[in-house]
């Protein structure tokens, strides 16, 4: 209805063989950069078989009769689904394509070119590492357990709705570390010392921080016109919590400036874990 | 070090302006085409001016003094690091430079060409969707709380160590989805009813199932020489488990032959949840 007011939304499909997530993280990091743009987004993942590749050039050549060019990104690797996929109208940004022949001259060696298996689940020690460490998130989660506490890799420390949690379960779901992360109370915040149950731990610790601004908004969804969500308390909590950090030589993070995404990396750099892991591909 | 009898690994580098999660996707996306090579991967995200990427540039040339030539995939979308980084001897695949063009001329606008900002936690109503859908999913987890599980858009249910806890993580971290995950116990297995508490919910259920060798070999790491972990319990339980499904009109995935990624991804498209969303950017 109203969509006839604005302009039409440019459609744009991510493809796969596998689940699409490097189709889509791909492409994404691309449409970024036209913020001025409305896309519509569409997946369309485990393109098996050249059958299946038909339907999809037959749902991309519909969406050519509208208003707006559509784009399709791709990762298939199979040279079945692409010969086909290559047939329609649509322009294909194939990221497969272009650089699987690049890499293949650097290293002197042919690629597979086959659909891409993840090993998530398959690898059984990986499995388990992961596991362990989502299981070690949840019970640790906003010092509901003090207990191994020593077994974390990294404690994330921070007053009420900074972002412990995601960041928690981002680095234990992507990364398999142990993470735990602990709540920094009004109690906690009456001296600059770290807290009884983390005293002996700061090295592992990184502290967040948010806006008062911010952090007051968050809190007020959660618990709207309640002095916990106050500008006033968010203030003093975020002032506090800082010196704390300050006074233990603990790493600061401010989350209202960085993504769930970024505040992990900023924190795996920090460890040293440089060499980056396997994680999740096309 | 034995290092020495085996060929020496190819040295890979990720290089952004962002969190080279982009760059590490796409890059592993190709690099799983070559199964015979090993590779050193290193990644070095927020490259952020040009005199940080002359230093990278050093690390990259330093590491083309090597036996075996690096390779270096990059993300970054600010003209000034690209230019320098140009100026390696590394070879580089540039993820961005190749599409960029491309897909500005279907676009027709020029794109902004600046480091990507991610909107995670930024953007307060997607943050406090996704914190909610992470508070959710640690509550029920392995049916730990009954309360409010018809406000669950998905139930995973499985006998214990089939996958349900990272994939119902995966699903709330990256998708925001409300996912209750309840485990198949012995009682449950009696008969081929859906267990009481999530009678009425069988529209919103998945079934994982695994072979009965993989469960055993996952439980074996748990409890060695349990009851539990023995082939004979595992093939029981998934036995009935499978009956239960069939009985009740459950979708099953098998989480011996997917990844966790792949399985989310098999629930959304399930659930018709198509419009693929903002995910993780470089």
């Amino acid at each position: 209805m109203d969509q006839q007011q604005e302009p039409a939304p440019v459609p744009v499909f991510f493809l796969s063989d596998s689940t699409g997530i490097s189709a889509e993280t791909m492409g994404n990091a691309l449409l970024i950069q036209f913020p001025e743009l409305r896309f519509e987004r569409r997946l369309i993942p485990f393109i098996a078989t050249a059958q299946e590749a038909r339907r999809v050039v037959d749902i991309l050549d519909a969406a050519m009769e509208g208003p707006v060019t559509p784009l399709a990104f791709t990762t298939a690797a199979t040279e079945e689904v692409r010969a086909v996929l290559r047939t329609s109208k649509c322009p294909i940004i194939d990221f497969f394509e272009m650089h699987m022949e690049r890499v293949e001259s650097i290293l002197g060696v042919s690629g597979a070119r086959v659909a891409a298996r993840l090993h998530g689940v398959g690898d059984v020690k990986r499995y388990n590492t992961r596991m362990q460490a989502i299981e070690y998130a949840i019970e640790h989660d906003d010092g509901q357990s003090l207990r191994a506490l020593d077994q974390a890799e990294v404690i994330l420390v921070a007053p009420s709705r900074c972002g412990k949690t995601p960041t928690t379960m981002y680095l234990a779901l992507q990364h398999g570390l142990f993470v735990a992360n602990y709540p920094l109370l009004d109690e906690d915040l009456e001296s600059t010392d770290l807290p009884r149950p983390i005293a002996e731990l700061g090295e592992r610790c990184f502290g967040l921080l948010a806006t008062p601004a911010r952090l007051s908004e968050v809190r007020q969804q959660r618990r709207p016109n309640s002095r916990y969500a106050s500008l006033e308390q968010c203030t003093r909590e975020l002032r506090r919590a800082d010196a704390l950090y300050r006074a233990n030589g603990i790493p600061v993070i401010n989350s209202t400036t960085r993504s769930v995404e970024e505040m992990s990396t900023q924190i795996l750099q920090a460890l040293g874990t440089r060499p980056s892991r396997e994680r999740s591909r096309t």
